[in-house]
């Protein structure tokens, strides 16, 4: 990162004011009168109708449309565990991202705790205060113990986005990829370099779209994680494969699909060359990819790529899913963000690849053209269309499963 | 209240948004070049000179100006306990006055707890999350334990108001009172009517602006609490008698001062004509005061008298503090909100009222003149002055008494 764009960055951050997110008012609060409404003797009127009936919290208050992204600091970006206080920006940032692509409005919450009984216990807390919770950057394999717990004690959505958003952009990328390359999920071979949240979540998903559990290898940092390994956690142990392959040069021979969540470099060009025909190759480590795609399209021709990086074709960023399902979820009072749910967001997003792009979509992504193939197989972030199909896909699937409380108001997102 | 308010309250609350409160950005976020700045690879740069020194969370983030509206819902106005969710139009309230009067930004946690452990745990977890925690409708006298362990937990500034709010205004108008009268705390006799966390905390702070502890009679539900009585916890015991009068009719008369924080019309016009020449009666209880200003009135024509409502004179109202004493605590990034600085603001408040008033101001409150004297001890709710007097105050306080971590920035609430 140069010099100049870190100067930028704390610049952006610090100026006019501090950070990035503020309070606004929603209602009048000028005279007298106003104040008297918005608060005593007014306010009663509301807390009273929510005693008698809890759901009348959606009315009368913004917590149907509040989301709270909540972290413990211990996973921040690529940056590691560097405590609640330092995540702040990124907090922020996240709760920045809800607002400017699905109206919603977030706050941060950064816990201090010392087990992870206590984040629970704090989390779960307080998490009636919000319409949805978003659980982010949180280590592994603290994450899975932590996002299950809380589902299981709240009423109101709990999401690790680190691994559900990515798995589903992955998920929604990945097919798209390999009906271009003419291969099908259930027979293909992957690889997948990385075994904390977002590999765990992606594999896991990949499974529900028909991926087979025993044709992938999973990596961590010793290598293939394989039945015969004592050291391995209840979440890799899910995909501990019966096989004598060891390394990434073993299984990546033959492979149909590489996914790397783990660091810059690591899929070597000689490697790239032992994959199967028409692989797919995600790179997701970010900022550096686990091989350059210049690097990689130089070895291979007949290969489809996608990075974690925007200046590149196919960015596998889930900013293209968390804001547009919590909006679906908290639009029809969903209790949770289920499989159908994730499942709806994957297709939502498959099929918006595959329709004509707007000129100023286009334009926005500084492309030439867009249209459905090697070089785009995911829609661009600042593609419009995501809101109401994403959306509308989410709550429809939370209705039709059964965990929305409200039926999908008339007309939704059709004007949008 | 009538039937007709009842329903443009609730009208308030529901349309043509939920709530009060929203969410905004305070930095573009239009272009793909924004959202690199205001999250990855961008945010990583605020991340790490916070991490390297945890001030800098001052200047990249906006924690500095955001303070939490925590409550457990177990004393919601004069409604009771109705738990955490009901209070929820409460809190969003209280944050809209933080910002409507101070510039704060502001947002609501309710918390679901069973233990008070369990409380402060959970607080004191997200409490690095805020600049300054304002606590809010918790039962006595849980709330005294609460508010002290989480001083002594937390890095940033925790405030019940309930308590300190209304303790302040309060002994801002009856100083201001007492002088009209001609009369001294030092000497006053005072009958508290009522116990509770508002009780309690406006006897201690006219103690620390010279009122003698022996010469105030605290009453309960059970009558006078004095040193016989075996029945009242530690913080009553704080005010127990050494005395043998036991009802109101037996300590009112002759007294100074009658504050009432109890309940309607509980001060009798008989009970009234007892007290000393030229008493002061603040009678708070809220919509319905101790005795109601007229029947007062009538009955004497030597009192100065306040209550909780806009609709008399001489309201005591928190709104006139606590947005004030927060902006300035945080303005210097007070550790607490001391003793020194709640005085600070009494003063403040105190010296504004003896200050001639803007037209606007007196337009404001509906009046015809405001003109320090019997019928206006207590500066408005819309006396734009309030903001930089009390904050300023409150600064000055903080620096001056050690706990302010940054000096008074300079020229501070000047050009307001």
């Amino acid at each position: 990162m140069s010099e100049d764009f870190r100067q930028q960055a704390l610049h952006y951050h610090a100026y006019p004011v501090p950070g990035k997110i503020a309070v606004e008012l929603t209602k009048p609060a000028n005279t007298v009168e106003d104040l008297a409404l918005a608060y005593s003797p007014g306010v009663a009127e509301p807390v009273r109708e929510i005693a008698q009936n809890a759901e009348n919290v959606y009315k009368y208050t913004g917590k149907g449309n509040m989301v709270a992204v909540i972290t413990n600091g211990t996973a921040i970006l690529g940056l590691g565990n560097l405590g609640p206080l330092a995540s702040k920006p990124v907090m922020e940032g996240k709760a920045l991202l809800f607002k400017r692509f699905a109206g919603l409005d977030s706050i941060d919450i950064e816990v201090k705790h010392r087990t992870i009984d206590e984040f629970v216990d704090t989390v779960a807390n307080i998490a009636d205060t919000f319409g949805g919770i978003n659980l982010e950057d949180i280590k592994a394999p603290d994450c899975f113990e932590i996002e299950k717990r809380l589902i299981e004690r709240c009423h109101v959505p709990v999401f690790h986005d680190d691994q559900h958003g990515t798995a589903i952009v992955t998920a929604a990328g990945m097919l798209n990829a390999l009906e271009l390359q003419g291969k099908n999920i259930n027979e293909a071979v992957i690889v997948c370099l990385g075994a904390g949240a977002a590999a765990v979540a992606c594999m896991e998903l990949l499974i529900k779209c028909g991926a087979q559990r025993e044709k992938i290898y999973m990596l961590d940092r010793k290598g293939v994680i394989h039945t015969r390994r004592d050291d391995i956690n209840e979440y890799k142990q899910l995909f501990a494969n019966n096989t004598d392959k060891r390394t990434l040069e073993d299984v990546i021979e033959g492979a149909d699909i590489f996914v790397g969540v783990s660091g810059p470099d690591l899929l070597a060009p000689e490697a790239l060359k032992l994959m199967a025909d028409k692989p797919v190759v995600f790179a997701c480590s970010n900022p550096d990819p686990e091989i350059k795609p210049e690097l990689a399209h130089a070895v291979r021709d007949d290969l489809i790529m996608g990075t974690g990086r925007s200046d590149y074709p196919n960015q596998v960023n889930n900013v293209i899913c968390f804001p547009f399902i919590f909006r679906g979820a908290l639009d029809v009072r969903a209790s949770e963000i289920n499989d159908e749910m994730k499942l709806a967001a994957v297709d939502a997003i498959r099929a918006l690849a595959k329709e004509p792009v707007p000129a100023e979509v286009v334009a926005a992504a500084g492309a030439d053209k867009l249209e459905f193939g090697t070089e785009y197989i995911i829609p661009k972030p600042m593609d419009p269309r995501l809101l109401p199909r994403v959306a509308k896909a989410v709550a429809q699937a939370a209705v039709d499963s059964g965990v929305a409380r409200i039926d999908m108001p008339v007309g939704y997102m059709e004007a949008k």
